[in-house]
């Protein structure tokens, strides 16, 4: 996702010093104008804006408050723009941590990422939402802002991602029907893109029909973990929800079945397990 | 729904006798060329295929199994289509009933059946469905052959519904949240729009988001049957459902609590008095 | 269960005609006092009570108004007293069939049913609850009566079954937890008995923990039976009962999963394959 | 429960020094032979072993490592026994923070914490645990040992509380149902009560029907805090516990309405509620 999002900052004329663990990633992005740093400390030096696409809360944790971390390089008036699905608590710590600090979350895939379609969720003091627009608009398709607060944002994060995972259980649960039924569940699968019309059903939907689960194109253990964090802000706002945690003991159980490394959509084997598939 | 999968079959040509227990609705497709009977045994009288399109099991039993059902007038050759969404034991009752059978449930509202724009699905013995083809292809714009077995078609449609009603949980839960969370549901909604890209989630998502659930376009009572014949399906199929579980729960709560007639959407209700709102 | 309260009803000095599919069953009564029926119509001749004690509603329908059932035969001021495990729906019928009817369902194993110490929990009319409260207290070691409608009684049995079967759930999932976490069970199990001090938990616990599942003291197909009953009588009397759920759908699991035949007690595997073990 | 276990630890003979926030509690052990301390750090001085009895991680992790923790006054022989009900992530975490670590947790109300009648269930390396058994006979009914890394001594209270929690919830679904079908709830406790012969059901079943919340025994808080562990110990594990979930999130649907201070076993309100009651 990372790279993606840095190449659109680099075709929208800004200037950009990237670092990554794995330095041929960041060196990837050379031709195209980056300059490659060698710790997040350094990376940040006279930035004005730092953008961080991590994979959970720990490695966001140790980039910026770790041993080469970022906190005590970066600029007083430099803001940290947060790209990453992480907890709400998070979010709060990290805007609470002494500098500028915008939440401005991302749907799509790492092609969306490359293509500028990304649907952009940003939230945080309006000002500096303001201010830094155009960053956000030059990685995306489309940019809502969700308020105020930068946690707001990963909590719609988080919920959207529990849109999708309970549609990726949805389509579990019938398709074990399905199947139980003698019916393929393609035709399933053409009925439900007659009625929903969404990409986002047909990618996924073709995807467990086919029983395609690997490569990941988003591992089941991140979707087990965003689930995680989902039912977290829940507990924080004490707003209960008895769906989404179906949800998470599904991936749980896919996980200690051995799936988390597979596409989260593989969610749908549980389904097919539990009714003797 | 009925008037307007009578009226594009009148469109195509066909010759059409029409029974509805209000007369009045039934006169109203005189003037597009519709006879108008005074029972449904009256009605399918020479008829080649009969079109059933009623609420529930119980009107469908009365219609053809009860006193001026039709189940003893219709002729020899003459098939049964049932539109309505039955259970899947009751289209397998009228399967081996004595005549020809087809099940051809639809997905799409009233409006959607105006327009010719209905998604159908069809399931029977497959010359049956060679010969009645051209008269689902004349009240929809796609037609789904399920299988063999005409209730494999009321399976899909039963877990189709269940398709959208675990969208309205899910939308239910996450606004909860985002309300809980000082977040208009509307950011919410925007984000999802920008990522599903459905006209299904654009329509129920705002519904809920403006919480205008009068006049009910599918009134939750029947959204609570839908699933409680999904689930028994699936008893019958040993396939497990947990999520349809939660829905059909939630919907059953939503009923105890007044909403029966109210639009299905307003099981979002629940999640809401959950969180205390 | 059946030899069991006949026998107490012989000892306690009723004359007792008893009537079993198969007819060994039967005659195994005949020594200590019974006559033996061919038909459940004969067996009612001339009786004021009528015990029936049948596994599902199919039975007990079967064995009324079946071919050989004893609708037809029953005495005017006849009372047909119903020990079975059956729908509130059926109980409701029985009641409106035009003779007395009582529900008088039991908790208790087949041993419990020998050594008359049933707990007995019956429903009907008053004064019939009065008139027969003896043959009920010949049967078991304590009566409750529920209410004034028979089908109440089932309402009890039916919630009772629920109360034990969540459980069976819960220690599932406990155990599940354990040894993942490398506890033996057994520890666990200790601290339940010392906590509960229930014999119910004591022997369900036990078993669990040693996997002995067969052969099975209550057939799992009946508890999932059971929980079907129960939530459809939560459904008619609009009370949502999502745990019930959660345990309905994996009796469903165990069952879609080979274990039909075994006590329902294995439900614990659900819980343990849903963790990889 | 902290004074129950205090005045057991005196009467069995063990010198005895005590502290808590609310000084009158600690003194009103003087005269039963305890000395007073004025802060954690000082009761611990020269102490062979240091029990604690708090409410949760935080009041855990403040009392030991605090300001005025006694972390680092603790003798180097020294063990802690910890008695609260907290995470398995922070008894790993005690157990790691370089002195000898016991978790012995309880089961019991305060008034059985005072007659020396609780379950303790206790983990950890076999030699300490052999070494301190005498304080844990002195203070319970019953030992159980859950083995050798003291967290799985948590994870047995954690699930031994999801055990009554699960119970509580199932009572609530039945009786809702029972109050919809005009059947007194005391009718079906009568038959749990013969059926489960528990005095844990007894007490509970009671207060649930009389609908008797206040005063707290244990508050519902507590309760959802429990199960929120019991819900992380089963992640760490990889032990998909759905019913645990439902039971969640009922507690939390219980606190968002207001019922937080309230005993936990007015759960069953959330039941009523669903059911419109």
């Amino acid at each position: 996702m990372g790279s993606g999002i840095a190449r659109n900052l680099l075709r929208a004329g800004h200037q950009l010093t990237v670092y990554n663990r794995t330095r041929e990633k960041a060196e990837a992005l050379v031709a195209e104008g980056a300059r490659v740093a060698n710790s997040p400390a350094e990376a940040v030096r006279g930035a004005e804006a730092v953008h961080t696409m991590l994979s959970d809360d720990a490695a966001v944790r140790e980039v910026v408050f770790g041993r080469d971390g970022f906190a005590a390089t970066m600029g007083r008036d430099a803001v940290h723009i947060s790209h990453s699905t992480i907890s709400t608590a998070l979010a709060r710590e990290l805007a609470a941590a002494g500098h500028g600090y915008l939440s401005a979350t991302v749907f799509g895939r790492p092609e969306a990422a490359e293509a500028k379609k990304l649907v952009v969720v940003t939230a945080g003091p309006p000002d500096q939402v303001a201010r830094f627009r155009p960053l956000l608009d030059a990685i995306g398709r489309q940019t809502v802002v969700a308020g105020t607060e930068p946690w707001q944002a990963n909590a719609i994060k988080l919920c959207g991602n529990f849109m999708i995972a309970s549609m990726l259980e949805a389509f579990g649960e019938a398709y074990a029907l399905m199947r139980k039924a003698h019916i393929d569940p393609h035709a399933f699968l053409e009925a439900m893109n007659g009625l929903f019309a969404s990409p986002v059903y047909a990618n996924y939907g073709a995807m467990i029909a086919d029983e395609k689960f690997e490569p990941a194109g988003f591992a089941l253990k991140l979707g087990l973990k965003d689930m995680r964090l989902a039912l977290a802000a829940a507990e924080e706002c004490s707003a209960p929800m008895p769906m989404t945690s179906v949800v998470h003991d599904r991936f749980l159980s896919a996980a200690a079945n051995g799936q988390g490394e597979m596409d989260w959509s593989s969610i749908a084997r549980v389904a097919a397990r539990g009714a003797g598939l």
